[in-house]
């Protein structure tokens, strides 16, 4: 069949078009970046800027005039280098604005695929044949889903002569996640946390497409994507041989009333919209016609969930209060300003070691932070949490000026109408794409399809039978009851062969209560069973954490670039490793300059120097040299000035 | 009469309250502030921090090692700074989290005044004698509404011994206006042009209120204020001994239709709008499924006024669209970006000298920037402007994706109602409240409200009559009509007696054939009157710049710091100057590292070198170290690493 192609308005059959559309060099770097200085990125590979040649070494001056000699050039250093260095400053800072760059024209528009879509150019999709594809770009077409931790990790990996690569993504910038809660208090600036997309691409000469994906036509290899701004809701295909699903996650509401009241902490608008309504708060709370109640409603800050984003916005926000806030605020009376955590189970942190939660615990006691333990919420009011104590299933009402809802993830549409329609008995996961060990998404035409990230999770085929031989092993005097020795021996074993279950297994003897419901200290075999599906649950889900995205993100590309090469030799192929998550620790800012660090094994620290250890890995795993420099400016803005206290 | 006050729920009677009230130490710092670091100001008084002692010089080596001891002298220091300074750094940095702060409780609420409502509290308003309040603080109480460049420059000059400061604004921070077109493409971070205004007010003790000032009760001296959050649309009165207006003013329509269709940029908000609608529309242009004549629209951007804002906003777009976006946006066609100016006069930047407004014009042809002159905006339609040629009167219209309105400024609806309330006769201005020569607002009582900055202004009685006279020295041949080389006389002499007029008078030849109706080489006595009666409005009118704005604030603030000294001396009083206006030069960036200045007299300025003079005097004017170090470290970030591209 011959399809017709719109260029320039103008309809001419495919065919001759698509030489046309095609022939634009997408291999070689698309367009002239300003300097290299803007070329930047972050992989190893990079060539270093070539130093400048050592100028030959003046002759040895005799001996006798040698200190005037020092002198003279320790002079000829303190004036020349500054000197030459502004000059040369000033020269680069002049000449870096660019020439006039407006040229160039290209062909645009092509249409096919089952729904007779608009084409992303440069690719044509399923209506022209491989081969012809191929003669104009040899590269394979990789498309990914997201740009988060797990697509910015594949981007890192990738090798440009072999791979097209087209983003799409509703937001054009990666966000370094983890530090969005010193961000929301202004302790860093947003912008310092942010890595524009088409940056990171312009090394691969990728694509980048702002729109949301909506399907993914697995047999024609086609996304569906809309744009997230087009009033007319026009939709078109980005075709690919190998897809990465890399979406994310979307908060987990937990079928809670009132949510619409809460604010999130997952993008930057959300942290804008925090900071705002923080200063705002506090604004009004200092009007005189604000009564006793509204002000203590304003000036109460309350936190569902007690992970680590929980437990750091409370830090970062307590600092921000008490440093920056009531110093500023006469009006106020410190002690009506009252920050609080709910946590539904017995600690906050409670993926981390217990020493850690205890030591968390104790040092927002004595800041006054309310930490509530025990307690789910059951309701959000326009200016209150209800929540209840799961224990005495009293019920209990907190006001709040601003509440963060911090609860765990759940699937983001996209992902929810994919694996529903994926092949019957493949897909089984209420909470992620169910992949292979290669992050391959089961169910799809093999190898062509990968989910990294928060929405993907590797299933753990008979994982109760596997354990059912370190139990029988750890079982003693064989009384086919556990006593609480030999579950921390069976424990042990768990941890030994499936890593991912040290955080479950943190927090032992709650544990071993847990599920010992008949409070005789042994678990009989009902109680092991129960204890151990649970245990597969979390064996299965890794945390959704950057750390998990960013190895899965790693461990993809490394694999698509190998692959390219060996796709021939099924040989090769088949000795490929599985994707191993190693888990290396984790992190979390407590407030006042102090950090906690899990290294596993019960090796925690706390305490002196722990803040800038904390800071050390988070500047370390930043995915620019951009992001660097402005992370170190902002930490030094914070020491010297302070945050900003502008309404805004 | 006995007023009852309500405090923590309970009536009680006012003069039983007010001692506990105002018993609250507000003269001396209402807070101690986290460090000194963050109690800076800008005051040339600040006590510097005490040097170091200098160590001991070492005992002065024998003179066959000195060499060797140099060395090892320089080995010290080379490695000793560093490593003393980091240690420094650290520790002051561990240092500066502060213990907690949370405690104080004090009184609030006092109600009084004509309409009964709710005082600031610390100040309690006509409804107590002068002498209780000065029982308890006997520095006056000095009302600020605004906190814009008059405001600020008030602030700056107080004494905190003899001034109890209140700020009445919308907005907690000090925008520095003149680098908001920078800002809103992203060469300087938005938060780098704000200082909050409780920073600035910690020096005095003084206090911030967010609000709207709805009405001023001249009498009783209240300012009447709504919270701007408050859904009850609650108000309270702020007293005052002394009063200074300073709410500048808004954006012009000149009766335009479909303004609600463009941007506008005068504050933080509109600037983070607009770089959000490019941004977007760059996107949106890089879709496939945007259509050619959709793309054309998006990447059209259409500056309405020439004006000094309209020409940087247009420059410093033209850099980010050339320098930044268009390189990394491989789908877009560069020569589809289109800038258009349209200004109503013959020539941008037509209050500059002539020599200034063409090579901009120049510099924009070269740039391919579309200036329309000549040409009135008839209506704004949602994607397209429809202007008028004023010569040839037809209308022609231009797509926009970004229309900046740029074109003016108005009176706020509080200047509305003040200057419609003040006695008949008192105010006559319909663009902004009139002054005497001293600032003081005519037809209030004497001595207690100012109005400066954009919302002032000082009329010219008997100006005419008084130019008159050089107009007949003009005339040299008395044939009662001016020729041009008589005109150019006379302007020259009323330049040297209002130096305000020397930019109404910077375009003769234009001015001359502009009012010469009937093109007759020479100005008639009625050509004469038309010319006459529009330099005196002009003469009126200082223009809406921050440069006039500072000034006045800053004689404001001078004089009431006198004035608080000599009150009782009324030939000292009398002998106090009236304001007069220096204009400094004017500047503008026009793009591609050059800016244009107009130093007076013909003096202007482009080219090398001109975008570091530009910078280096708004460097200089910034109102804290802060902004200083922030402005440093964004214009070396732009260079380093061009401008973020992330849409948000």
């Amino acid at each position: 069949m011959m399809r017709l192609v719109r260029t320039q308005g103008q309809l001419r059959p495919l065919s001759k078009v698509s030489s046309t559309v095609l022939q634009r060099p997408v291999a070689s770097s698309p367009r002239q970046f300003p300097t290299v200085f803007r070329n930047y990125s972050t992989t190893p590979n990079k060539p270093a800027a070539p130093s400048a040649p050592s100028p030959p070494s003046p002759p040895s001056p005799p001996k006798r005039s040698r200190l005037r000699s020092a002198g003279r050039a320790l002079l000829y250093i303190a004036v020349g280098v500054p000197v030459i260095g502004t000059a040369a400053w000033y020269t680069y800072d002049a000449l870096e604005a660019k020439g006039d760059v407006l040229h160039q024209k290209r062909p645009r528009r092509v249409i096919g695929g089952p729904k007779n879509l608009v084409m992303t150019h440069g690719c044509s999709g399923s209506v022209l044949k491989a081969e012809e594809i191929h003669q104009n770009d040899p590269r394979q077409r990789l498309v990914i889903l997201g740009s988060g931790w797990g697509a910015v990790s594949v981007i890192n990996q990738l090798d440009p002569k072999k791979f097209h690569v087209t983003v799409v993504s509703p937001t054009n910038y990666f966000l370094f996640t983890p530090l969005l809660p010193s961000a929301t208090v202004g302790t860093l600036e947003l912008r310092s946390l942010i890595e524009p997309i088409r940056r990171l691409l312009s090394r691969l000469g990728g694509y980048y497409v702002e729109g949301r994906a909506d399907d993914v036509d697995f047999e024609n290899q086609l996304v569906e994507v809309s744009g997230i701004h087009d009033s007319e809701g026009r939709k078109f295909y980005v075709p690919y041989d190998k897809l990465v699903i890399a979406v994310g996650s979307e908060s987990m509401t937990h079928g809670v009333e009132g949510l619409e009241h809460c604010n999130f902490l997952k993008s930057i608008t959300d942290a804008r919209d925090i900071r705002k309504r923080v200063m705002e708060n506090f604004e009004k709370a200092s009007l005189p016609t604000t009564t006793d109640e509204e002000r203590r409603q304003l000036l109460s800050f309350v936190v569902c969930g007690g992970g680590p984003t929980g437990v750091e916005f409370a830090a970062e926000l307590y600092d921000f209060l008490n440093e920056d806030l009531v110093g500023y605020f006469p009006a106020i009376p410190p002690e009506e300003v009252q920050v609080n955590i709910i946590q539904s189970a017995g600690h906050i942190l409670n993926t981390y070691d217990l020493k850690i939660s205890e030591m968390t615990e104790s040092k927002f006691k004595r800041e006054n932070i309310n930490v509530i333990t025990n307690s789910r919420v059951v309701k959000v009011n326009p200016t209150s949490v209800v929540y209840k104590d799961k224990e005495t299933g009293k019920e209990a009402e907190v006001p709040f000026g601003v509440c963060l809802w911090s609860t765990g993830v759940g699937m983001t549409p996209l992902v929810k109408s994919l694996v529903a329609k994926l092949p019957h008995g493949s897909q089984s996961n209420k909470h992620a794409i169910e992949t292979d060990g290669y992050m391959r998404v089961i169910g799809t035409p093999e190898g062509t399809v990968y989910a990294i990230g928060d929405c993907a999770t590797i299933p753990q085929p008979h994982f109760v039978d596997r354990v059912m031989t370190l139990l029988q092993e750890s079982d003693t005097n064989n009384d086919n009851v556990l006593s609480y020795d030999e579950f921390r021996t069976l424990a042990d074993r768990i941890i030994a062969k499936h890593s991912v279950l040290k955080v479950f297994l943190s927090h032992l003897d709650e544990t071993f209560n847990k599920y010992d419901k008949d409070h005789n200290g042994t678990l009989d075999l009902d109680e092991i069973r129960a204890f151990l599906i649970d245990a597969e649950k979390q064996c299965t889900a890794l945390p959704a954490t950057a750390q998990v995205a960013n190895q899965q993100g790693i461990f993809v590309g490394k694999r698509i670039n190998i692959l390219h090469s060996i796709e021939n030799d099924p040989m090769a192929v088949s000795q490929l490793p599985q994707f191993a998550y190693k888990h290396l620790g984790s992190l979390a800012y407590i407030g006042g300059n102090e950090a906690v660090l899990d290294m596993g094994k019960g090796l925690v620290y706390g305490g002196i120097g722990s803040e800038y250890l904390w800071r050390s890995v988070y500047f370390s795993e930043q995915v620019s040299v951009r992001t660097r420099l402005l992370l170190l400016m902002d930490w030094s803005k914070r020491a010297l000035f302070g945050r900003d206290i502008s309404k805004f």
